[in-house]
């Protein structure tokens, strides 16, 4: 176990949003709530997957709604908790340990901020190694958690749980729908999972990666380094195309954020076009029509002098990006997986998962 | 106490299609879904408001959706049960007898089939003395009942809750939307209130006058008299218009169906035109453009030649109607019932409240 700093928060938040492929909200909020509770006293404690009981309570947490939401609707800063503590009322057991749902933005700061107000330590991992916009894309669900019950809390005092449905994909929904009602964005909890099932189908170690990642960021842009090329080295991953943003569709449907980008490139891909389409995160990327790269597999979309993440409720008409590729954790890429994660599961057709 | 035969269930169906002023569903399936509970060989046992035991726990159950979806999706059957089963299994007590959210078709017989097959009586009473669109519209909620936790079950298998909410009305946007993600209707039932709260704000013997006012439209068609007089005189209504349906608008908005329907008068009306707005029930006649009843009085719209009640997922160009005005009663015309099941509420404008 090992307690966070403010600067390894800040690093956290930084790789969190680079692994997010776009989505999982605003990371610079997230940071700032996290941050507050250590100034509040309390304490973040990290726990690796190898040191949780078999036995112990682990509740999965996070936001649920559409990331564009959380730039005018910020979030009251208990929600995750509220949701949490109606689980525990509902089950009659006090909860052991947090992990994230997803590595991504804000929602890998909210089990860091619920894991402070509750007291107890968050895992070292999640359930995507990055973020998916769906509640049911986590290895939780795929590998055979049930998540209900779970609860829903919004920032109003209200509290929804669904106790009984009859596939993971109906507890998305009734959660989104929810979450919608709710003002666009919630808190979520869901059943708690033992720690002997963590061990096994959590994607382990992802906070680490994200403060390593953070911190090679960091560090490239104190020494005048060349961020990209530090984030391909250090994660293996394949630099896929650098352009600038001359074209943005983005729309709020059914409670997410979807569209699509369009980059024209520079430097060695000038004359190229590339599309990225978009369900909070980048989902595929095309050049020249042909798929580069798709989901489950990573898709960061950076900016192309810092390094930083351009999560997709900030891309805007111009910015110049440097899209890289990473591979995703083998969890992601089973046959279950692919069925849940692939791209046949967002509706892309004609696209079989290749690995980068 | 008494026990409820194939008849009376047959007069109380067409009784409270008439109170349900178009709303509540589908009286036709919801009379053969509880004769269907008689030839399983379970009861039907109606008490009065004044046999319930002060510390009773009586469960307000009905199905929560727009009629019209009830007409191509007909309810599995034990979706209120569910509900209630749920609640039961939250609050650790068993349920000690059912009552209707409102008397109006569909919504009329499912408490009666959730008491038979939990083997609780109904109560003589409901939330309304009709029906209204919204789950916040009962006199429960207006005088003070709290909905949470309130359950919905749908046809499938899910059950969501809805736990803590921080008004009735946010009790009915976060069921609402949940009704709908179930497929646009959900059995429903509330946290339990006491037989003593019941005995002073329900509305009173609504199954027997349901009863009554169905036994006398079927002695008007067997006896060749006139039912529309008939339901005037047994319930001291008021003939409104005589007209035709030359206009008809339907939508299904938010989970409610809205519209608008235009009479074109006969006899006694005519060269006059009378429209009534709708949402899910109908809400206000204006004649010639002038207000003649508007909620929470009631506006029964009664085939010509029958009767019967035209539920507005039936409303059809070109059928001959009568309109009639009934006085709802008292618990509906206070101030604070006002604010809640007035004109005002939902959203007519200009239109002050003149009791029939």
């Amino acid at each position: 176990m090992r307690t966070l700093t403010l600067p390894d928060i800040e690093a956290i938040a930084i790789g969190a949003a680079i692994l997010g492929t776009g989505g999982g909200g605003n990371p610079y909020i997230g940071r700032l709530r996290v941050q507050q509770q250590l100034k509040l006293g309390r304490r973040v404690d990290v726990v690796t997957l190898a040191e949780l009981a078999d036995n112990a309570a682990v509740v999965a947490v996070g936001g649920i709604g559409a990331p564009v939401v959380g730039i005018e609707k910020l979030r009251q800063g208990e929600e995750c908790l509220r949701a949490v503590r109606a689980l525990e009322d509902l089950l009659g057991r006090k909860m052991d340990a947090v992990i994230a749902f997803e590595m991504g933005g804000s929602n890998s700061m909210a089990p860091m901020v619920t894991a402070a107000q509750l007291g107890v330590p968050v895992v070292d991992g999640d359930g995507m190694g990055r973020a998916f916009p769906e509640l049911d894309m986590t290895s939780f669900s795929i590998y055979g958690h049930a998540s209900v019950p779970a609860a829903l809390a919004d920032d109003k005092g209200n509290v929804v749980i669904v106790k009984t449905a009859i596939s993971e994909k109906w507890v998305e929904r009734l959660g989104r729908t929810a979450a919608i009602t709710m003002g666009g964005s919630a808190g979520m909890a869901i059943a708690p999972m033992s720690g002997a099932f963590a061990k096994q189908f959590a994607v382990p170690d992802t906070l680490s990666q994200a403060q390593g990642l953070g911190q090679a960021v960091l560090n490239a842009n104190s020494l005048h380094q060349n961020p990209i090329e530090m984030i391909c080295v250090r994660e293996g991953g394949k630099r896929l195309f650098d352009g600038k943003i001359v074209d943005l569709q983005r729309r709020l449907e059914g409670g997410f954020a979807r569209g699509e980008i369009t980059l024209e490139g520079f430097g060695a891909h000038a004359g190229k076009s590339a599309e990225i389409a978009i369900q909070n995160e980048f989902l595929v990327m095309r050049v020249g029509g042909v798929v580069e790269i798709c989901v489950p597999d990573l898709i960061l979309v950076l900016d192309h002098d810092t390094g930083h993440a351009i999560t997709t409720e900030v891309l805007r008409y111009g910015q110049r990006c440097a899209v890289v590729g990473l591979p995703c954790h083998p969890l992601l890429r089973s046959e279950a997986a692919l069925k849940v994660i692939g791209p046949g599961a967002f509706g892309i057709e004609g696209v079989s998962y290749q690995p980068i």
